[in-house]
């Protein structure tokens, strides 16, 4: 099957490796996955399972006692049916239950089974929540070895290590333990020469660890690369990928996370994190029979992962929750929200109790304001969120046509030097900027920070004037030259931030975008702060400051700024809306600043929005051309499901087969001779009433089955779908019955049904196809490629963009 | 039409006023809407819209090109077809949006059009922050009344009229200007006869205020009594009930509310705020065409409400949010998530500007804890959710008996008698005891509170030992005779309020159960933390104390039992989950204490529904009858379409309409005959082939009005639904064209699919009926009561206890 034959078809699945291979490698290097087979296979086995009819009702009625393997199993690639999945879980529970009146063993193993969501909710949380303290430990202390070592114990970070010296609070961060490399190597530190050194040994480190991690990735988990919530928001809507969650992916991308997050490239840990506890889910899915065979029941699992992940990412459990069911999740209904906000509260406090960042604080950046906002400064507020916009409606575009033009010319073919390249480039423009050489999450909680009295950076060096401090709030300054040079270092920050993300993002290594988005916009949002800061000192005599800005008073927290900026430009990027603000609000704990934070977050996805209306996750998927059904989106053409359905006016007929005339042999002939994953059943050619309809997949293995084990059937043996089977004369073969694996029940729209009602159908049902008739009389199908092409063509996109089934 | 009739039928409308006054009549006063007819009417104005097709497609192609007025409305008590909704929604959006390329005005029109749903927002926001403000301080002022006088100006609540005294901050609440009724009226408040005449004032201010809100609710808004959060739940799943979001119910709900509260009945006023604010967005929907005309837009825009209401009862806007997105919507998209945060805010912050508190706050409780809680301190928090729990399923059997029991006996009959005589017995018994006599929200503000040095309430008399003090934490001290006291008051009221809520919940006057709920957990878990409390003191040398609780330090918070107790309790009531944690969340802004609440908020939830799976809002909801199909249970039975659809084996076929054969006559008196909602049209009786759906009210008006307007149509006259319209001879009169009131996309299963699925697909797509077939050939059809019905029958309760369409 070629090419373009695999993307004609309409409801086909690409039945050997070769094609998964080619189509595959159009998007993504997945073609690595198939040299490692453990890896390929590894999701491959959670999701065989043995269930054997289609709905709840007629799996009892035939020979088929024990149900095949293999059947009702999906291949890679390809999209599961949601209703069938839901369906053979009632099943499963339905049995349970009954059984459970039973005997007192059999009761037991109900209320285990009750209660296994649970326990699999806590054991994710213990695991997301420890592997993410593992995850900042290392990543501390490796970020810190790029400028020097401890003596006391190389496995010290630099604050560890002075925290055992006994110097005082001022002097934190100097102490006679720390070396840095020149001072190792040449037993001093100052002078250009020891400049020069540490800044070859920053380099050289920086190399090193970026040079591992392509390495890890491109050798043994290809899927270990970037965020991962594209790929996770695509399982999430019912995507078989095998391995992309498999227990290679979660070791390589935990350490590879590691060393691309100390190598100092543009990149956070946030995101990877998702992706990273969602493979925790979904290997612990492994421990109960009733999540591992069940993908619908898989996917609830991983919901809750995901929320678990964004719990440990930011220290925020409801912010984790919300994140999970507007921006990751397809499927959510209550119980799992309650399930998530449960694992996302227990790796939350996993994660306390590791703690890592030594200070007991839940959150990533603690910030604690001590004045209220002015309604006026929702003008500068507004103002960053259209920055915001700006940016992510920018870097959005930028990043897409890179990474288009990686995937399309010679460039993707050199991921390893793509990577050395830009390390190298971020590692020499970092260096000589105190503001870019310091980790990006340290960055930002230093731009968070409301200048306190004992404050000793450089961000802090205002004139003081300690007469009129009260407490612990000073007034506002004016600025001294250490705020100015900050400034100017911290505006080259963002130029160079800006630019460097862009080629960062989607390059083979763990990269997340969270808090590089996050860092433009809290540089951005400080100047504008410490701007309005000293505006609001030199002029307080102004008319828009005189009301409420009295002089010696602490009118402007510059801080506060940063952290609208951060708000609004991960708005503009990921399109977040209740989600973002929850987390930012779970960071300061008042809900004094919601306002502001809303301000800013809603004009930068109007700002964005307007730009384009894509986010970065929706336009990478699109990209790869992922079947994904946006939930969030309105179909709003006029088309009917006639316009959609296959077979064209052009094509010839729909493939179908008959429920009680056809042999053997004609039915494995429509098989090889088509590539179609499923036929509808109907009662006759001349009717075509339908009957129901039935897998490819499953017909294959059930003919083969029976002509190896059932006695009599031959390639002229009748294939009976029916309940009685209509008598033949004594001499003809026994009738092979497959009344089991026929769907009794399958979807049907009228030809007339608006596209819209069908894309409302496929995204709540989740179905896999439909079929559509006129006046009862069956007339083709509509899979859901067919939906996501149709809808990539109405929006003007090359329909055969969507490459997978 | 009789009782019995009505409930037989399987889709049948009520089509006169009497009929819809017996039914209601058994469910709930409704009869008293008809007395009135501005507000019987009033939301039917509302509903009626002049969209003419039943799909996009087909509106434009037939006679109808000004629709009819009527076609496409829906009758009081009937269900709402979402798809239909929704489909006209996307129309008007559509054409908005193909105009706006014609003129600036269509442009600035569409635009207007877009951002129209935040200005209802914003709307809704101040006008529900608005209301909330002016009931609390109505109510605190009228309950204060009940005690005494403000001599400084009456309209003086007892704490503004003792801040304007200058008396010490311990005495806050004694100074001249107060007088109690005997100060007075006797001159004095000591001795006997001046407490027994401020008893006597006490109760007659009672019954004076909860007469009057009585008889206002039975005069002029029979709705407004109750919390309304059932109906509205109802309401959102697509029902009609005209005139319960009207704004005589605002005007009166809102007053009553007020009286209802102040007569210091066991009630709050959380729940019926949730009602006002989604009166209120109703009323607001009013003035944009976009949500005034669409039944499901409005829903979206009362879900936001909902959310409005909860953040202004409890001044926490998320935990407001998700107990829309939890407990009271039924469609919730991602964008009403946002929008809902925002009316959330705005109402919040509304309500804070106003100030009804007095202190800035914005949470109801506020509460500062500053001891961390130890692991060991579970036990009693999982104590206090069995508590929870138990209460809980006891509160809501109770409740739904002592209902039934007024709907089904002469009780129901004197709604007024009932009220007054509640309302003397609570006072009567409230009045001597301290805890009972202060209003409800008081007493758990109370019980919240964490002893401070300051503190000089009776709870707080413990043995002081100043030695040891540090701060302001006061480290665990031996309890003094006031706690002790206390203790036995508290638990005095932990009994009344138990039974006497149970009588209270479901009377003729606005209720809320939240309140009520909280405070029995409240002082449950107060008891159990002083007694905890006092064990650690006295036994802190005991294997589990000795490790974490050294004398002298300060172990236990009293005040969190009481937090955590609340929280059990009012899950146990009401079911919810994690809107209930992150409302607690909210109340305390920290995330330290939200393990304690989710432990105790589980066990409650799980203790609870161990003895019955309904909340109390749920139980309401099928005591009432109303056709609501809970999205949150699995539906488990292995019965298939077939079981379900009507007509049954017994019954004669299913009334059709032939698509072309038909004449006026005989679909009129098919109409006349049946009192079917709907009739599918078929290609012809014999072949049985499903062309459509058309409404027996859409049929009406437009038979009705072509034989007005139309020439030459007359009884004889074919009806034709098709497009082309067969030959006639030349002498027949003409013909009449129907096609633009067919709805071409009927929803049609299989008779073999499982009712789980077809249960899924009513849910999901929010369907009213759906057409049943077999091979292809029209076999029955499935309405929403039938399968309301069904679910009923199934757990074996009376399916003929759904009353409405």
């Amino acid at each position: 099957m070629d090419q373009k034959g695999f993307r004609r078809g309409s409801f086909q699945s690409a039945t050997s490796d070769e094609d998964m291979l080619e189509i595959a490698g159009a998007s993504m290097d997945f073609s690595m996955a198939d040299d490692d087979p453990p890896l390929d296979r590894e999701m491959g086995g959670f999701s065989s399972y043995n269930g054997g009819g289609m709905n709840g009702t007629s799996t009892m009625m035939d020979f088929l006692e024990e149900p095949l393997p293999g059947v009702g199993t999906y291949e890679d690639f390809n999209t599961i049916d949601w209703v069938r999945e839901k369906s053979r879980d009632r099943d499963r529970h339905r049995e349970i239950t009954n059984r459970s009146k039973e005997s007192t063993w059999a009761l037991l193993h109900s209320v285990s089974d009750a209660f296994s969501g649970w326990l699999l909710m806590l054991l994710i949380g213990l695991l997301a929540g420890s592997l993410a303290g593992l995850i900042d430990i290392s990543a501390h202390w490796m970020t810190d070895l790029k400028e020097g070592v401890c003596l006391a114990g190389f496995w010290f970070n630099h604050e560890h290590c002075c925290w055992k010296s006994n110097t005082t609070f001022t002097d934190r961060d100097k102490c006679p333990e720390w070396k840095s490399w020149s001072q190792l190597i040449l037993g001093h530190g100052e002078g250009a020469f020891a400049y020069i050194l540490n800044y070859l040994m920053y380099v050289i480190w920086a190399l090193m660890f970026s040079l591992l991690a392509v390495l890890l990735v491109k050798g043994f988990a290809p899927y270990a690369c970037g965020s991962g919530i594209p790929e996770i928001k695509t399982i999430l809507s019912g995507f078989i990928i095998r391995g992309y969650l498999g227990k290679w992916t979660l070791v390589i991308k935990t350490i590879t996370l590691v060393l691309a997050v100390s190598s100092g490239l543009s990149l956070g840990k946030e995101g990877p994190l998702v992706h990273v506890a969602c493979c925790c889910g979904n290997i612990l899915c492994h421990l109960f029979t009733k999540y591992r065979k069940n993908e619908a029941k898989r996917r609830e699992v991983l919901s809750a992962a995901a929320a678990a992940g964004v719990s440990v990412a930011f220290g925020a459990p409801i912010g984790g929750v919300l994140f999970s069911l507007e921006e990751v999740s397809y499927y959510f209904p209550l119980k799992t929200l309650w399930r998530s906000f449960f694992a996302a509260l227990v790796a939350a406090f996993t994660l306390r109790s590791i703690n890592p960042f030594g200070n007991s604080r839940l959150v990533l950046f603690y910030v604690e304001f001590h004045m209220p906002w002015h309604l006026l400064e929702l003008v500068p507020f507004i103002l960053l969120g259209i920055f915001g916009g700006l940016w992510g409606a920018f870097f959005i575009r930028s990043n897409i046509a890179w990474c288009r033009r990686r995937k399309t010319t010679r460039l993707g073919k050199y991921p390893v030097l793509e990577v050395i390249v830009v390390t190298a480039i971020t590692a020499i423009l970092a260096f000589p900027n105190e503001y870019t050489r310091m980790s990006t999450s340290e960055l930002i909680s230093e731009l968070f920070n409301d200048c306190g009295i004992l404050d000793s950076s450089k961000l802090c060096e205002y004139v003081n004037d300690f007469n009129s401090t009260k407490g612990d709030d000073l007034p506002d300054r004016a600025a001294g030259p250490g705020v100015y040079t900050a400034m100017w270092q911290l505006a080259l920050a963002l130029i160079m931030k800006v630019f460097i993300t862009i080629f960062t993002f989607g390059m083979k290594v763990p990269s997340g975008l969270f808090i590089p988005s996050m860092a433009v916009g809290a540089i951005a949002g400080r100047l504008l702060g410490v701007a309005v800061e000293q505006l609001a000192f030199y002029h307080h005599d102004w008319a828009i400051f005189s009301g409420w800005c009295s002089p010696g008073a602490d009118c402007i927290t510059p801080g506060l700024y940063a952290m609208v900026g951060a708000a609004a430009c991960l708005g503009g990027v990921t399109r977040m809306t209740v989600s973002l603000v929850v987390i930012m609000f779970e960071l300061t704990g008042g809900l004094e600043y919601i306002v502001p934070l809303m301000a800013a977050a809603m004009t930068s996805k109007w700002v964005a929005d307007a730009i384009g209306r894509e986010g970065i996750y929706d336009a990478h998927i699109r990209l790869n051309g992922y079947p994904f059904l946006e939930a969030k989106e309105e179909f709003s053409h006029k088309t009917r499901a006639m316009d959609v359905m296959r077979p064209r006016k052009s094509d010839p007929p729909l493939t179908v087969i008959t429920q009680d005339t056809m042999t053997v042999e004609d039915v494995e002939t429509i098989v090889t001779s088509t590539t179609y994953s499923g036929y509808p059943v109907v009662v006759s050619r001349a009717s075509q009433r339908l009957v129901g309809f039935v897998l490819r997949r499953d017909l294959i293995i059930s003919i083969e089955n029976a002509r190896k084990k059932q006695d009599g059937i031959v390639s002229t043996s009748i294939i009976c779908f029916t309940d009685y089977c209509p008598p033949l004369p004594p001499s003809s073969p026994s009738v092979l019955k497959l009344r089991s694996i026929l769907d009794l029940s399958p979807f049907t729209v009228t030809d007339e049904t608006p596209m819209e009602i069908v894309v409302d159908i496929f995204r709540k049902l989740g179905l896999r196809q439909c079929l559509v008739t006129h006046n009862g009389k069956l007339l083709g199908i509509i899979t859901k490629k067919d939906v996501l092409k149709h809808i990539a063509q109405m929006a003007n996109q090359d329909p055969d963009s969507i490459l997978f089934n």
